[in-house]
């Protein structure tokens, strides 16, 4: 890593884009949302990833949320980009551009169309990082990309210039437990977790922090949760861990699989006034009958926020 | 269909994309792979498919691929257009474009990014079928966009107007076997077959007509298995498929898995002086002494094609 | 292969295994279904295969089907037994038990419980063949199996003495297509096929034969078929797939899958008082709704066999 | 659960199988093995389970594996023992042989070679538990079964009478963390994970132990470890996991996946004398030279075991 970087830590949350319509970026909401989870305390942000739907967005809305984000977020914590694309050039310019407004990190998941094998991936990787102008944190999520980062290609990324930290999103346990054995002397490589459930015990487990999507709709929970496991509190963590679950349970589990993640806690935070719920294509938003069991059930979680809808 | 959708059958080659160098796109390589491809007597061709790289090309490259290639081709045969994106409005945008350059079809497969169900899919199709100013060939390829086409929503789509044909490049002939019993009474609606090794068998069953990425460089071969396919001629097909599997072996089998057809069949063209192999990034070329061996295997296959290199 | 061995080719039935009860093997039943499948013209019968819910049953009555089978056949037709086990004593034994009967081959799938690396797969098929007394037909079967017969193993073990075949079950016709390649010279090498799908354009393409399920129930039907590719009738293949998809879907389709196959053509051959539809554990038999769309769709099918429930 | 049935937790060692040839049991090695996990101070003895090759084993030698180990555990520590089988009959028979022993609880999974739905796999599991003169403990492992045991049947199996706990070998921690949450209320029925890669954090988070292969190596370091696990001790578990993968690196990796791990336990038990690294088929013991270097890992491994040869 360079000196530059920012030392990454904690709950990094994968902001969802606020949208009024096909290719309408909701700009007051998108200011709303920000505050709301800066407010639960977390240490960093993270725009245009999976959760944020970037890949559905027009590179026009793209730049919309980074400039904005950028400007509304100002400096109170660490700003990254998510410029995964299947273009080389087009990453290449939105960090560019993310650049230009002051981002902390883009992070950079492989191009996601055709499947190539590990060397073009290490190769890949190196010379984006090499040309890129902000630091580069590394984005495992095979069940998008299809090509997984290899423990092999992990270990050889580590070390490569401007390259400063790793989000796994795979849910596999055994291979996070490698790459946290491979960067136990590293203290300047921090290790993220994908998947809000697996949170507490990468933590517990020596891992550096989550980006929780969660977090866009209770932010405060995700922090404690990872203050509990930092602390190795293991009775609080169990309970935490039941709320997290429910939440998942509750809010993702409503809309069909493979996307009720996305659609439930875009519907919920529709719910509690935050945003609307419309998704960029080919995602839709949930039916009627399937938004009324999300608001039902966001009651029943009595969460820390007001459900206003 | 529509009434001016054309009836499209036959050898539709994916034709590949002639780079000199990041976003640099070989126009004279191009005016060259696309008469040397119409030389052999094909029925269509087919620009800015996963052959032809396309989502790892910048926008400007794409329009310049459509513009080149509608002109070059000149109505010779019909043109099809790719427009996967993962963006809706990129989509749109290049099939508009298309439509302007006098392009016949595009190609669509679903986003390839978010995985998503296939109530969100046939939406995807069918919104984008009556918005789209040009006829839509559907395209399933799984192993590139993870959400696969099931059969049931191949079913709805075929009667969605605008839709006018469906490739499947997912190599399951049970899969397959489905759609030609689906289609049995459409003689307007055509299916074409992804890998070309399955080109032979899938004619012989009812199939219309395949999308055969050798024939970038032995076009001829393929126009000659499909018409002994339809002809019935049972002996020939036996011999003509074995030249077509070595022809995988010797070219496509060099390179590592998974991405080795692709490079094969560009280092392959490089040799016989068709265009550069240069590949969008992830891909890179060939390693010096694959180059080598797929030169000697070139020879060894004694293709009706001059190896200059 | 031996000089000893049959030459297989053509429709071989993989035949039920019909049971009153639990390890309660149904003697009148067997030998009117072989007496059925015979009947129908078939070229060799196969006992103790998947479709024979063979791994669910007793040694004991795996045994009774060999001997009653045995004898009922009576050299009519060639006898080939499925000795497939997790344990190698098993498999042998049993093997030599269809010795003593006269049985006149037997099939060997892979040990199926720990999934294990192809140099084991090898050694293990060369040192069965030479251990065993009957010849041996390999069968790849990975979704029952999860370890495949490679193609680098099955080149292998194609000159092993004593292997004498391969059924392929796979689906996989990109697959199949390379083992057509590998025996093109080998015609003392017969290839057969699993599903009954694929029966045609396998013959087409130039294999041998299937083990087709639904010859328990119409073996005629698939003795017609088999007899359409080899003679290159491509028309009456047509009309007969599509017969064939038709009990597929009307048949196979009506359970759950993955087992709807199996449970869907014993419940047919119930309905036409072949056999009672008592399934091995774990599989039970289907419920009493699903029992009578079968029946209805039996006689919607319109089968050259009288429907007796 | 019924009364009777022992309260299981804590380190449940898989034990491998000690033979000298096919079907030879080693009865030296067996007693000499037990001895050697006991004294690590195990919780509880689990034989003839995936460790343990079980099926790959003749009835016979499974038998003798249950009489012998009753005898010389006699009592010391529970004794499990896996039935799982595809004959319904042959495990209900080893659960019988099993109850005249003494053995306090059988180990069962799905059977592993036809795929089925999860109604049969209820139905079959609570048959089983009716019918079985000991309690049953459920056993997760796709990897082998295929077929999973999903949350909606394990929620249904839970309280089913005569089954008194759950192993996890798929890895999963989402799915684990589902069990979890399940069980919280249910200190009567415990939760077991495989892969000892995870034994710390599923404990961590509320798991009751694991079943580790590498146990029968060194009981005590995964004894340590739970203990450490359960005591909360963050510090000591991150310390000790790192023994735990460099065993796990260093000895299952050198073998060629997916048996390295069986192959590799055995050949570094027979290096420290505890038994011979004969293998039951399919599986062949390591070659020479990856033998040696089991050898020379084991001894840089630096374990409280002294190498022998």
């Amino acid at each position: 890593m360079t000196d530059a970087a920012p030392l990454l830590q904690g709950i990094i949350p994968p902001m969802i884009t606020p949208l009024t319509g096909r290719d309408q970026l909701d700009h007051a909401a998108l200011d709303r949302v920000i505050d709301h989870i800066i407010g639960g305390g977390v240490h960093a942000l993270f725009v245009l990833g999976s959760t944020g739907e970037a890949p559905s967005l027009s590179t026009d809305v793209q730049r919309e949320v980074v400039e904005r984000s950028a400007k509304h977020v100002n400096g109170r914590v660490p700003l990254l980009v998510g410029v995964t694309d299947t273009s080389y050039s087009r990453s290449l310019e939105l960090a560019q551009f993310s650049a230009d407004y002051g981002v902390d990190a883009v992070v950079l998941a492989p191009p996601y169309y055709t499947p190539f094998h590990q060397d073009d991936l290490t190769r890949y990787f190196a010379e984006f990082a090499a040309e890129c102008p902000l630091p580069v944190v590394l984005y495992n999520i095979p069940s998008h990309c299809k090509v997984s980062i290899s423990l092999d290609s992990a270990r050889e990324l580590m070390d490569v210039p401007n390259i400063i930290g790793f989000k796994d999103s795979s849910g596999d346990m055994l291979y996070y437990g490698q790459l946290i054995k491979m960067t136990e002397e590293r203290d300047d490589f921090p290790l993220f977790m994908g998947p809000e459930q697996l949170l507490a015990e990468s933590v517990l487990m020596g891992g550096n922090g989550g980006v929780c999507g969660g977090a866009n709709l209770v932010p405060s929970l995700y922090v404690e949760m990872y203050d509990a496991a930092v602390a190795g509190d293991v009775r609080l963590v169990h309970r935490l861990q039941q709320r997290i679950l429910r939440i998942a349970e509750k809010l993702y589990g409503v809309g069909d699989p493979p996307s009720g993640y996305l659609k439930g806690i875009k519907c919920a935070m529709s719910h509690v006034g935050l945003c609307s719920d419309h998704m960029a294509e080919p995602l839709h938003r949930l039916t009627d009958d399937k938004r009324q069991t999300i608001e039902r059930n966001l009651r029943e979680l009595e969460l820390p926020i007001e459900v206003t809808s």
